[in-house]
């Protein structure tokens, strides 16, 4: 990167950090909590969300931000399991920026509990850029391999949460998941790690409870 | 992006461009064909790889250029095939650019056949950089699902080959190889579609075959 690269970067990130503080802001204010979830094209998000929607109905409410280059088909999946669903299109660009959550934030409506944000199938941009989420979650599928921590750092890195998705696949394929857990460990010992698969069940209910609780820790820090 | 990004961006992919034209002319002269491999992180470009090596062993000299992020695994995986590797860790950069492939040319012994440029896995990013390949392969594995081509449709625009990989998995997943053709196809019409596992060897020999007469085409062009 030249000079002029480093410096415009810096532009960003800083204006990005600004309108991030604000949404953070915004939604404690709420009592909402967002999560924000990153990870390689088709490592599950959207079907992670979609199981947990059927989870979390009748107890809590939730709306999702989709992110993705192009199309809405996400945001079709999302409201089809009768859930509130904003499709952001990138038209390109590789991640999704605080100004376009920002946009967005006007039409969610103010009596939800969880606002998921679903980034743009990517392991490496999104991780430098803050959306004002409360939760941070990194996915990992089994068929990505174990070897992925080490090797795309920051995403692990900047995480609260590690989501081994598609479990039901581990008993096929060459993937280790402790070995997985103990690498992302190894970046950010901080990391509350979960296994689990969206398509079987496994494990969900445990997640979809851990939300729960993040959920009312959230707002008994703001009380 | 703002009048500033556009225009760093637009002198970056500039240079780009001139230096990739530089080392396709090299290329060229020397009758190496350069494939750069391009698909989200766990796709299956090192397994590829590596089972290439062992299709075109006595038949072909290879090289490779790994590009990742952080660590020298994959370039450690690939000279255990007893194949010359050079690994390029970009330090955070989402893309290999062509003055990073330049850099290693120099390296790269004349008595070679073909130079594999294994991408960071990112199915977005690298799609906008010519490294001054002959052929470019974009890799879509069956467990990101088949409706990725529209999602991410840069990378299947600019690629000259699709390579559906981890065929094996296909009768466990909802995954449809013909509609994930069809879909990359209607963006490409000039794709050449190849449905393989690494692992258990399905379509490799096709493909070996396929990258043979590709170098045999693209000397005959030269001469």
């Amino acid at each position: 990167m030249t000079r002029k690269d480093v410096l415009v970067r810096r532009d960003l990130l800083g204006t990005n950090k600004e309108i991030a503080a604000g949404i953070r802001k915004e939604l404690r204010r709420r009592g909402i909590l967002a999560v924000n979830l990153l990870s390689s094209p088709g490592s599950g998000k959207t079907a992670l969300l979609e199981a947990l929607a059927d989870r979390l109905k009748g107890r809590c409410r939730m709306a999702v931000v989709e992110g993705d280059i192009e199309t809405e088909r996400d945001a079709e999946r999302i409201r089809a399991r009768g859930v509130a669903a904003w499709q952001i299109t990138t038209g390109g660009a590789c991640h999704l920026e605080a100004k376009m959550v920002a946009k967005v934030l006007a039409d969610v409506p103010a009596a939800i509990d969880f606002l998921f944000i679903e980034n743009v199938g990517n392991l490496v941009c999104p991780a430098g850029f803050d959306l004002g989420e409360g939760l941070r979650c990194v996915l990992l599928s089994s068929p990505e391999g174990d070897d992925k921590p080490a090797k795309y750092p920051q995403a692990f890195a900047t995480a609260d949460v590690l989501l081994l998705t598609k479990s039901d696949l581990i008993p096929l394929l060459p993937f280790d998941p402790d070995r997985a857990a103990r690498e992302a460990l190894a970046i950010n010992p901080r990391l509350k790690v979960f296994c689990v698969s969206a398509l079987r069940g496994e494990g969900m209910d445990g997640l979809a409870a851990f939300f729960v609780e993040a959920l009312a820790a959230e707002r008994a820090a703001r009380a």
